[in-house]
């Protein structure tokens, strides 16, 4: 490897209007420049998709400023050092970065937490996008500090095959409560309670209305619901509500099902007062102290098999657009990742 | 007074399809039967009107059983010792209880918490109805429990001249915060902010739609708002969530403009998470531990008269539902007491 070497990578070329599409992204190419002193040159092995990603390509007021135009698409990355000028890394440690959409980044390792070197003896290394990186975590912190889940407690989660809703419901289970996934169709149902052992789990593709959804809740919560970590928002968090023990939570994580501009509004919110619950959203890396607890957790679990996940990957950079339209349409099965080595 | 006296009571005739009246109530007279032993004999001096007595004539689950049909409404109460035949009480005894909507009660007083002495040398005997009762301790809770108002914070209250909100926005100011009311007219706006003490006050009958509600928040508080306590819901509730600051906190106490079916979506729940909200319903009864407290800080400030109040005072006990029908569309100046004696 030398600064000789292409990278490709994917910009932000326009902002979507509503829902996204191919055109809203530009693969270019640029040489890697020459490395500083301090700096260090990663091959990124595996780039994470997430739905967060969605909201940053919008302009208008959120938690985190918008994704520019013309810049390389930010992104959880996953990779190798293949050259270093900075004495803590050196060519062949495996590292995990933001490191955007593109096959190397080239960034200064002297800025604290920029770069984490990661053991993958008994950890793959794209399980740090996932089970043992940013969803992981996203999962334990809701489930742990807002939920507070307890055993014999009923938990539902949405999304419940994806990176944070299948580490939701596993977390759950090994706190001694019930663990109800909602996820779409029935092989992604049927992964959730055979393969990641949760109790039951509905199909929203199933259930068109809020009533049958509510129904539905109803028989695979016999107890009701004491906590819920919602990714989707909608249908989904009325019928939540309606089923909703007196002093249950709700962990706000994603509210997917709005993000590209449909109106969900939240149809009953006297129900947050009838059953004197709480709801609270929040961004897991505003929580940076919960990280080293979490992570510990989240990394035995995994490194024992006791917690498991799924991967859909993509193959290759100019593949990532398309995987990330899948991934918000729920296309894919698990972490979706793409595969860049 | 002896077991000869008639009693006037209000009872629960029908249950209300949608908006109450008058219809749904009935007065009867029934002689106050003689005492047994431990029990209290009770004259009823006030009687305490509230919104959360609509909650109550309906059938549907909430947090607490239906009011009875053809039973005596449940409501707070403040009157004098007439009789007594149990030890810890004797004739001229000033106390609060539930006495219901009657202008005696009978009260086996041996039950712990079910009758309370005050002391009036201080504080007026209808104040333990409002600031230093049941409206005051809601205040308290929300406004330092779950709001957790500092200084240089801005705290939004509607309902704001009622008998919660007004003390809600004034402990506010008491912690170092900017209060910010929202009430239904321009009298009430001058009382709040001239006689209480708030920084402003929006009339929400000047702002029709959201848009226009926003935009006077947005003047009203130009820091944005950090806390809202919420006693109406609906349209306020979507404009507050507007102009909410990050990390920023509800108390939901009450959702009166729902209080007669009426639908009251939450426009804009995506906003709690852009906004790492919390939103919290709470029912000041279910957290007695801290009524000791509060009690103490309210007492103190109304005794020191740190903390305004107006009543509203219908009088005789047939004038109870006509003025538990205005309290419902806020025609009440502060807190609405039917006066008995």
């Amino acid at each position: 490897m030398n600064s000789s070497a292409i990278n490709r990578q994917i910009l932000l070329a326009s902002r979507p209007q509503g829902e996204p599409t191919v055109d809203n992204f530009r693969l270019v190419e640029t040489p890697v420049p020459a490395l500083a002193e301090g700096q260090v040159l990663v091959r990124n092995h595996y780039l994470s998709l997430d739905p967060y990603m969605r909201g940053r390509m919008n302009d208008g007021k959120s938690y985190a400023a918008p994704q520019p135009l013309d810049a390389v698409m930010i992104g959880g990355t996953a990779g190798e050092v293949v050259e270093s000028r900075n004495a803590n890394f050196k060519a062949g440690d495996r590292v995990v970065g933001m490191g955007g959409w593109q096959e190397y980044q080239l960034v200064d390792a002297s800025q604290r937490g920029v770069l984490q070197k990661v053991d993958t003896t008994h950890i793959p290394l794209s399980a740090y996008l996932g089970a043992v990186g940013m969803p992981g975590v996203t999962a334990w912190y809701g489930l742990v500090k807002i939920i507070q889940a307890k055993a014999g407690q009923t938990v539902v989660v949405s999304a419940a095959s994806g990176a944070v809703g299948s580490a939701v419901g596993q977390l759950a289970k090994a706190r001694g409560a019930r663990a109800v996934g909602i996820a779409g169709g029935a092989d992604k149902c049927r992964y959730v309670v055979e393969e990641l052992g949760f109790d039951a789990c509905i199909d929203y593709k199933e259930h068109k209305d809020l009533k049958s959804l509510s129904a539905a809740l109803k028989q695979a919560c016999p107890d009701g619901i004491d906590g819920h970590f919602e990714n989707v928002g909608g249908m989904i968090l009325d019928a939540v509500l309606m089923r909703a023990n007196a002093f249950s939570r709700v962990a706000l994580c994603g509210m997917i099902s709005g993000y590209n501009g449909e109106p969900i509004p939240l149809q009953f919110p006297q129900l947050l007062l009838s059953n004197r619950m709480s709801i609270e959203g929040f961004i897991v890396s505003e929580h940076m102290e919960i990280w080293p607890e979490a992570l510990k957790e989240l990394g035995t679990l995994v490194a024992t098999g006791k917690l498991k996940y799924r991967e859909t990957v993509a193959q290759g950079i100019a593949a990532a657009p398309e995987a990330f339209l899948g991934l918000l349409k729920g296309r894919n099965f698990g972490k979706q990742l793409v595969k860049l080595v």
